[in-house]
């Protein structure tokens, strides 16, 4: 059996998250269903991130074992030809028997896209959080300073999860303004607690509509207490950009 | 009576174009729809620019007479409540009573979007053409100074129009790549011929494929003859980014 490991993008848009549900289409069961057509064999995919509903991905990672005969390198061509054309296979290859897509990932990086204007947008409204409220993206960037480092990230995670610790690293963390009305957030850490990104991203966007201080992004990581941070920004603006290995 | 000048965002993808016609759906027909469900008057709305079927726009600009009492600068605000998702009304002023938002373009800006690596984009998919080839961007560049300037660009217009006057005059083109595989080509001009954007384009990637020299350009639109340019691009791609008055 042959180990083999993708690079994944695809439009969540129409999808219930990653992972495989029941009463709802998820990516992993249609790479699933995929795979089953090319080989007749009913594998699991593991994937790095478990994304959630409208989540899109460019580069997420994830592996199957084989006994098919098919190139290593093929697969991605020939899983493409039986996709939808909302997820594509950009890269295909062997890889050690013991790798794992989710286990051996040392880091994500996520961006969060945000269109700031009075009116919605119309082109790519998949991909944007549309926020019709001025940010001010130097208080927004100057509160990101503070979540840079290892930190305990339980105030940014999603009440019922039960991951036991919280202590994330954040390596890099930042904001991109494109004129006229496009704003960009980038986060690179060794792992993200649940909806840890998008609690931060709608804290931030506080900040920028000076409900909060910048300040109180330290006040709100020490009480550890989700009631204080922001709301959790929607789903479809987060994309999984890479992962790393 | 007023004359409303409006900007619109639009996603060309559901739509058979601008203008409206028999037995397929319109922008222009949608917003005379929204406009007739506001007002109860039956207008007719003027485009800059007749985008084609899944041509998109960030900044097309339309205008329409009105005796209805809405002031405005509300109409941007009272059309998006009724219109789908996909175009949004971005500005709504007074204009000129003589205002006409076709014949009065002095200059349009044009994108063009392509994703550049072997396999097709997932997101944002209805905004790139997808070109697999490796694309020689240098060459593409080199050829595009053939076009700046006034030149008479009938080989660059569909067969079967009927303009008489096909002098135009180019008064910016340019490609911007943007890693890891996405290349964007502007243009603004005085006017266009009909697919000129889109001929120019095909003709452009076929420099990029080394199967046309970039001296060719200058050939071909001397020649005047459309059969030596290169195929018409996809419409996805072509986006109408502003015009000039």
């Amino acid at each position: 059996m042959r180990n083999i490991k993708l690079v994944l993008e695809y439009d969540g848009t129409n999808y219930a998250g990653w992972q495989r549900q029941k009463n709802a289409l998820a990516i992993q069961q249609v790479l699933e269903g995929a795979l089953y057509e090319l080989t007749g064999e009913k594998v699991t995919v593991i994937g790095a991130g478990r994304t959630d509903s409208g989540v899109h991905a460019r580069g997420q990672v994830a592996n199957f074992f084989t006994a098919s005969r098919i190139p290593a390198e093929r697969f991605s061509f020939a899983l493409n030809s039986v996709l939808p054309s909302d997820i594509r296979v950009l890269e295909s290859q062997e890889a050690p028997h013991d790798f794992h897509a989710r286990y051996w990932a040392k880091a994500k990086h996520y961006s969060y896209s945000i269109c700031v204007r009075p009116h919605a947008p119309a082109i790519a409204r998949n991909y944007y959080y549309h926020v019709s409220d001025v940010l001010d993206v130097d208080a927004m960037k100057a509160a990101t300073r503070y979540i840079i480092g290892t930190h305990d990230f339980r105030a940014f995670q999603s009440a019922g999860s039960s991951v036991k610790n919280t202590v994330r690293t954040v390596y890099e963390a930042y904001w991109m303004w494109e004129p006229p009305c496009y704003l960009y957030f980038h986060i690179k850490g060794n792992g993200f607690l649940y909806n840890m990104v998008r609690i931060l991203v709608g804290t931030f966007i506080e900040v920028g509509r000076h409900k909060m201080l910048e300040s109180d992004i330290r006040q709100i990581l020490e009480s550890g207490d989700r009631e204080k941070a922001g709301p959790t920004a929607p789903a479809h603006g987060l994309c999984l950009e890479r992962v790393y290995y």
